[in-house]
Order: C-alpha cells, then sequence, then structure tokens
C-alpha cells in the first residue's frame, strides 16, 4: 500500500505568524500522500474574550454554548483553516480545508449533558476514510478543522486528538499510515522539564510501567491511549513529536503495540 | 450536456435562522447538479463591530484591511459557510464548503491600491472549472464562500456575484449552466417599489433603453452587466428573481442576449 502521512498539530504552532510558516514549509517538505489535523483553541479563546465571552473549561475540554461555538466555527473553519489552507496552496500543495460536514466525512454524536453539560462538543461516531482515500488519491492533501456535524443540522467542537485517530482509523486499509501527533516537548520524557530524556520507543508494557511509576499522567494518559487504539486499528506508525522535527522523523517517541 | 444550476444568495437570506432555513429547503429541492454562492457581509459588519473594528464601504465596496480579512475570513470561510453545510447535510445534500483558495478552484490578484486602496480585495482570474466539474460529477454539492486567493498565501475578500459569474463561465463547457441571482426584489423592477412590475424578460436592447431612461441604475449596473457577460460566455439561462421563488423558475426577470 502507498504511504500516508497524517499529522497532527496543536493550537500553538497555527496560531503564531512565524511558527506557522515553519510548519507550512517542514508539512510541504513531507514526501508523499499527507493530510494535516489543526486545532486552534487559543486562539478561540483570545476572540471570546474580545468578544466578552467567557472561557470554561473543565479537564482541558471547552464547554461550547451558543456563543462558544460561533466562536469556534469561525476560527477552526474559517480563519486558521484558511491561513493554512492558502499558505500550502503558496507552496504548491493542493490543500483543501475541510470540517466533519463537509462530504459528510467525519459524523459525531453530541455528547450526553450528563455528568457534564460541554454543550456543542461531539464524540467521533463515524469517518469516511473512502472518500478521504478518493480525495487524498486524486492528490488533494486535506486540511481538517476540528469540527464536525451530528447529521441534524448542527456543528459539534470536536477534540483534534481524537479527529486525528480517527481520521487515521479510516484510512488504514487504503493506505500504509503514519500517524504523527506534535507537541510541545521532544516526545514522551522521563523528566518532564528535560529534552533529552525523550523516551524513543514506546510498547504498551513500558507504557503500563511509566503509568504505574507516575512518570506519564493527566492529559498524557488520554492522548497515549488514543495513540495506541489506532495502531491496535492498523494505523503502521505512530510518532509523538515537536512540530519542528516534521523534517526528521526518525526523532521523538515511536509507539509499538 | 447534463443541467447545473447555480445560485447565488446574499447575506441577508443567509444570516437569519428563518430566512436560512427557508432558502435550504428551497435549495434542497432544486432538482439535478447544482451550486451555491454566499455572501455574509451584514454577519461581518456585526462580527467587527463588537470587535470595534470599524467598517469602511466606497460604492458598496467593504475596505478590507488586515483586521477586517480576518473578520471576513472567519464569518464568510468559517460561520456561514459551515452552517449551510450542515444544514444541507441534514437534508442529505452531500455538500462542500470551498473558498477560491481550496483546491485553487478560484485564484485572483489583489486590486492595485490605486485609485482606491481596498486592501486585501481579490479581482478574479481564473476558475477552475475542471476541478469543479469533476467535484459535481462525483454528486458533491459545493458551497462556495466570497473569498479567493492570489496564489502567494494569502485569503482576499471578493464579490460574491462575481464569483458566481465566473463559476458559471467556467462550468458553461461542462453543463448546461441555469445561473439564478437572488435578490431582495421579485426580479428587475419598472417601478423599485412595485413587485408587479417586474420585466419578465430581459434582452440586451431593452437593457440599453431601460439604462438609457434611467429605469435601471446605481448598483444593479454592474449586476446587470455581469450577468449578460455569463450569457456571452456560454451559460444558458440567467435568472434574477427573490429567494423565496427557487421552487419555481418561471418567475423572475429571465435575461437573454
Amino acid at each position: 500500500m502507498e504511504k500516508l502521512t497524517i499529522v497532527k498539530v496543536g493550537g500553538k504552532i497555527v496560531e503564531d505568524k512565524k511558527s506557522l510558516d515553519m510548519l507550512l514549509a517542514d508539512f510541504s517538505s513531507i514526501q508523499g500522500k499527507k493530510l494535516l489535523v489543526h486545532g486552534g483553541g487559543r486562539s478561540a479563546t483570545q476572540l471570546a474574550a474580545k468578544l466578552g465571552i467567557e472561557t470554561k473549561m473543565i479537564d482541558g475540554r471547552r464547554i461550547t454554548d451558543d456563543n462558544m461555538l460561533e466562536v469556534v466555527t469561525m476560527v477552526y473553519g474559517g480563519l486558521v483553516n484558511k491561513r493554512i489552507v492558502a499558505g500550502l496552496q503558496a507552496s504548491g500543495i493542493n490543500a483543501l480545508g475541510l470540517t466533519g460536514a463537509d462530504m459528510n466525512i467525519i459524523l459525531s454524536e453530541k455528547r450526553k449533558p450528563s455528568p457534564i453539560d460541554f454543550g456543542w462538543v461531539g464524540d467521533v461516531r463515524h469517518a469516511d476514510g473512502k472518500t478521504l482515500s478518493h480525495i487524498i488519491n486524486t492528490g488533494i492533501v486535506p486540511i481538517i478543522a476540528p469540527l464536525t456535524h451530528d447529521g441534524q443540522g448542527n456543528i459539534l467542537n470536536t477534540n483534534a486528538d481524537t479527529m486525528a485517530a480517527e481520521t487515521a482509523k479510516s484510512l488504514a486499509g487504503y493506505f500504509d499510515v503514519t500517524l504523527v501527533f506534535c507537541f510541545e516537548k521532544e516526545g514522551v520524557l522521563l523528566d518532564e522539564n528535560d529534552d533529552a530524556s525523550v523516551i524513543t520507543s514506546l510498547d504498551q508494557e513500558n507504557y503500563a510501567s511509566l503509568k504505574a511509576k507516575g512518570i506519564v499522567s493527566g492529559g498524557m494518559i488520554p492522548k497515549l491511549d488514543n495513540a495506541f487504539a489506532t495502531l491496535d486499528a492498523g494505523v503502521k506508525k505512530v510518532l509523538i513529536t515537536r512540530a519542528d522535527n516534521l523534517k526528521d522523523f526518525t526523532r521523538g517517541t515511536h509507539m509499538h503495540l
């Protein structure tokens, strides 16, 4: 099968002009077929603040009421997504910006309002690997914003890591998929303050031991669980690394079952 | 050749929940292949005001400085476009939201800064009918926001009427195109205060006479010039009508060379 590289980048990288330009150059230099999933949370928080809309987060997840849904739809689907698309077009990359609603590529279910009512937040139910693979095979590079829909006319705010993982799983039957989660650190670290302590290879046994010792904790646990699940579902390689390592896939933490 | 209906709707219709729902129902009921071009100017003006950004218009055209470019990218490419896409998906229409930057479908040139510096405003140079026709032939319904790009990484604010006209021209070689400009009045009127005075059929000779008499004036002149130019370029039918006439294409003003 042909190779496909799926890159997920967080908000911080795509929101600063300088780091965005570097990301676009590095992403452009990745050979072969590729796809990008981006965040944009910091810009959403900034725009909300300017509009007098308070940002409420629980466990790092945004409460998305009617006003916040407008903000994330504008920021993720408009501002951030179209900047990336126009930037890549300038490098000769045939980018196509998408949300899950576009061509119905990612359908979600609105999260139940209990125990916590997150509002207009979606949990992915189905990613359409067939349609995405057709698009990718015509030479198009999908740029996916962290928004999905419920099939009933509502846009849903959706976690970008989950979207990258679900997209990767849905494409594992069509391509030899490498999934790269870009991160602010060099990779998974033994000492969170020392980039030199990066764990270059992580399997499920090591992971269990690192969790037991408390070396991996907090928000990293759902990230890594998510990542291992994609390997289970047929994704060939999963890599956790800094965005500025996109030129060199030997760096970072390589995950294995 | 197969029929294709291209509908252009202004901001007012897509910005109000009730009229948007009606538009989506009417657009969904159009048989066969179709494409929608939308505006969103009023929402952009509203968001700009909330952000303390002043809206400056010259001859009905928006001056688009750096801040206003962010606003229109968010509102046209994000909020308005994705609401339409999600709404149509709920009706079983396989909508795909696009700006001109996506798949490089509409390339523009930034308008020269003299005599008036409109800022980040684009004049269309090329619409890619070939790519659009491929997409349409797979059953996808493109929903186009009034944004293009310059091929150098910049998004450009672009007149929606022009985008509809250029898109229609680019597709005239692939489909039997009907272009429908939706408008707040019944069509071109002999008496602007009387919808019953609609001119049901308008050719270039009548048009010249109406202009000479001052019955057609102001902003209608570029609209109609634009429309006649599409007929010249091979578009089969051009209709100017109210959005709520989308169910009945016999109404409104039918244009002829």
